[in-house]
């Protein structure tokens, strides 16, 4: 039964990929579409006749038969928005990263909490069948203690003119590494580099340091010639690697690692490390598109009072990471408390 | 005419390497090979009936014959090694790192200087076909302005026992970056982590940045269960990988990249990038073994009173750089100035 | 201007692609679309309001405003549809392949160039900007004379019940040497296997030889653990592989090759064969859409009188192959003349 | 104990891996080598003073004291080499092929069992620890009912003069087929093309047919820009693909395949056939040079009177193959009974 109305607000590059997957969903009953671009509504009214087109977010806010809003527009619009929207008393799912500051995001956590509405960040990754599975994986105890959290994501990509390449990019990895890493963060820096005239950062690397040894690095880079997605996680007991371009196995785990021996203590020039080379799998994985899951969970949350895996405050770490990483940024790679 | 009486000291992991080509060039006669195990020099003794083998190096230096000789032992005891040998008015080839720290490096390249003898570093990678067609493709002006300069060099790795991954890894691509960047280097970070009691970094990051928008970066790692040898370089014209696990394209070149109109000047969220993509192309390349290249080059030196490419001051340049990483890993990836 | 009015007959698997091309090309204005399926018409109906749904395909030959048909239904109705649609003087593309016989296949042509018809059959690789850029590559004379075709197409893909593997996978690999060779084939051998109770041929190899040394050959296979599409053609000048998986570069040319001395004909065992290893290179391709390209071709053939690369006489040729290669199978791999 | 005195005939392209393995295997003790080049047997002598170098192979034969002889020279010269050495009461190891007919390699085979010697070839492969992988996985059952076996080994090749591709490069496959398939061999065809003159096939194509629905194919070819050495196994319950050069992972085993299901009898067009996709894992694999394994059983053979896995048996199998392939490719491809 289609009884959760639903209004999208931002119709761009992701605002379709939202519509159709709405629109599809057995529990959600897409009724309004809203953009400032006339052309976009009517690409949209061509496909979904029975959809309400408008330039004008506040019709949608005014309704009350609208239960939930998707908010799909730049960043820094992401604030006023989603502010409004829970203040008109329906629950939010909002594009990443939730909003341009960590200010402005509490506060919507905060106002979200005290409406008692959902208030969903569209971490879409987190729903992917393959990050699951290394959830699982991970759960399990698996991997063990983990060592490190090593991501790349570099393409000849789009230029933002809004954000730098970390805004752009790395919410995809860093809630990732949210979602996996149990640990707490406790210090982050960032070096980067432009190369167009007022522009900004188009390639960067980020450092996130934890209490234990666990340590995590992203590199993104909307410069570079290869595409490369791809995520390394090195545990004590066992290795992950997932590359999100790989159409058959795009998560490999690997029976690889090194052991301890204190045998040798005295031996200052013999090795105490002994290398473990075992097997190599990649499980199957489910290829459910994500956003279909994501709009499930957000059904579910919604109609049984559930926290979202990527809820506000989920959104907020994200965040405060990307606010403390553009810190860094401006002191040169300065170290960050956390 | 094999005319220059060679000795070599260090019979270890890369010193048959060097015997075995020190034996084919044609200008090398190798006379001396010395380690501290009997056992090595047993079977060099079986491959090699002429050469003298023993385990008192002083023994090479007091023989007025020998022209040059290979110092192929542990860091540690560069220093000594190779100022014995020059001492003894004596050519000299060194594993990298030069030395272990840049006030000894400093001493033997000047003492070499002051003896107008031959000190040369084996930063084997700048003899390899990829490494100077690389170059000469930078050299002809066809990278453009170079924007960044990415290199990864991660496997499960052998542990080292005396030198952190940065030392034992980083010498290959700092010294790649040193061969192909005419900018000098600004300052440097780097970040790590421990994951052995009592051990060295295994894993690590560094960046260097330079005075322009060039940005350099390096990941090691020896507990990747992924072996990566991979260097990317962004240029403003075209864009360099080089793979040095792909058997038969080691280099690629893209003619990929962006381009700016200053068209659009007023309309603040319009792209004023436009993007270039082109064919990319895989150059053949000598597959001189580059060990084979260095000897000749070096016979070169020796013979005709050239410097080489990769000099004690090259060698400099690198144990500068790596005592500067390892002052910020100490320091908590601060910022040190080159 | 939206002045050839067409209809579409069969809106399975294939069909909505053909309908999304027929309405957004700016010359072609889709009227019907016609399914034995309610349920695949309502889905049409709902994305294309303006679309005259049907069941009976009579309904579209009757509409003496409609100037083309594409016929996208199983290959057993082929001959019947076309027919009719041809006697109803209407413009016909058709799936591939033609039709289940050459005899079929004979009289449609026959009939289309009666009535002065445009018959096209849709080979969409001849379409793209891959096969393309290798058919100038080809007749610019890059490639010399070419030795060899070599094709593999394997997946574990979707077993038909109505043709086996070499009817259903060899037509795209066919239809692109038929593209690309200019000498004749003069015989043809299929061999394959069965493994299905009752089932067709799941797996088959098929060689096809030439008047000249070009050997072609079909690897075709529905059973394969890992998907592979590549072409490779050998050719006396360079070499040029095909990769349709590689997202990057989908061609390759290699300058590649034997040279043959006559200079040691005396010495037996010594080589008169020299090797040439030069540079490789992957050309930047267009990505435009291959069945836009057949459609705006399509169009250009009916309004201006021209006749379609992949004609009727072309989708014959490719059905002569197929049928032969049956007979082989049949025969136990004997060789069939053409 | 050294005490399997051993003498080696073929100093040239493979006949140095043998001599290096006999030198360090614990029980084999090399004493001769033979070779009509006498700057190859100077080589040897460099390396190995100890061994008695000759022009002579007569002189191995003559001295009691040699136990076992490999013979590493042209195929054409086999039959003579390994007759006159069994004759001499010594045992065999023989590069593949066996011999270049069937005739002679039944009088090898012949002779050997009547004089009680060991007649072992050299199918490296066989001794791989990727292949007894495979052979360990299939005799498990774990395969299930093998369906195709399907082979190619193409490169930019050396080209020979004395034998064809598939004599050059075929064995390797077919003897792996020899050790993985239990059926038996129905009937073989072949065909090929010459792109030099007066030259031998530099591509081919063979099909061995079994009695059940199990296909073979193997794909050898001398000019090819690529470098492909690839085994797919299909079987009714898994599939393994065996890629030799992939350095870190050389078998890939897929729980992939179909399912059959007698459900939907009646309905003819619709599916009998399920997928099944599950995981696919790499196992590690024993990297212990080939090589070496099969030294040390050859020595167990000889010392233990036990038959090796590649005996002469196993050689003549082979060589069976490739003279109906050879007859096939005579005959334009025609099926050859085996």
């Amino acid at each position: 039964m289609k009884d959760i109305k639903v209004g999208i607000i931002g119709c761009g590059y992701w605002g379709p990929n939202l519509i159709r997957n709405f629109n599809e969903n057995y529990q959600t009953d897409l009724r309004y579409a809203c953009d400032l671009n006339t052309e976009r509504l009517e690409r949209i009214k061509l496909r979904y006749p029975h959809v309400h087109a408008t330039t004008d977010y506040k019709e949608l806010l005014k309704d009350k038969g609208v239960d939930a809003v998707a908010v799909a527009t730049p960043v820094f619009t992401h604030y006023n928005l989603v502010r409004d929207t829970l203040d008109a008393g329906k629950h939010v799912l909002v594009e990443k990263p939730l909003a341009p500051t960590v200010r402005e995001s509490e506060k919507l956590v905060s106002l979200a909490r005290k409406k008692g509405l959902v208030l969903m960040v569209d971490h879409t990754f987190i729903y992917t069948g393959a990050i699951r599975r290394i959830k699982e994986f991970i759960s399990a105890g698996e991997l063990g203690e983990m060592y490190y959290f090593d991501s790349v994501r570099v393409n000849l990509g789009l230029f933002q003119h809004d954000v730098n390449v970390i805004w752009d990019l790395a919410p995809h990895d860093i809630s990732i590494m949210d979602f996996l890493v149990n640990e707490k963060a406790v210090d982050i820096s960032a070096t980067g580099a432009v190369h167009t005239p007022g522009g900004m950062e188009d390639v960067a690397y980020v450092t996130v340091r934890f209490s234990g040894g666990l340590i995590a690095h992203f590199h993104v880079n909307w410069m570079s010639p290869v595409k490369i997605r791809r995520i390394i996680i090195g545990g004590a007991r066992k290795m992950v690697v997932f590359d999100d371009l790989d159409p058959a196995e795009k998560i490999k785990i690997y029976d690889k690692g090194i052991e301890l021996s204190n045998a040798n203590k005295n031996s200052v020039y013999q090795s105490m490390v002994q290398y473990r080379i075992g097997d190599m799998y990649a499980p199957a994985i489910s290829n459910k598109e994500a956003l279909k899951v994501e709009i499930e969970h957000l059904a579910d949350c919604i109609k049984n009072g559930k926290t979202p895996v990527t809820d506000g405050e989920a959104g907020l770490r994200v965040v405060r990471l990307l606010e403390a990483a553009d810190k860094s940024l401006k002191r040169g790679g300065a170290k960050i408390k956390l």
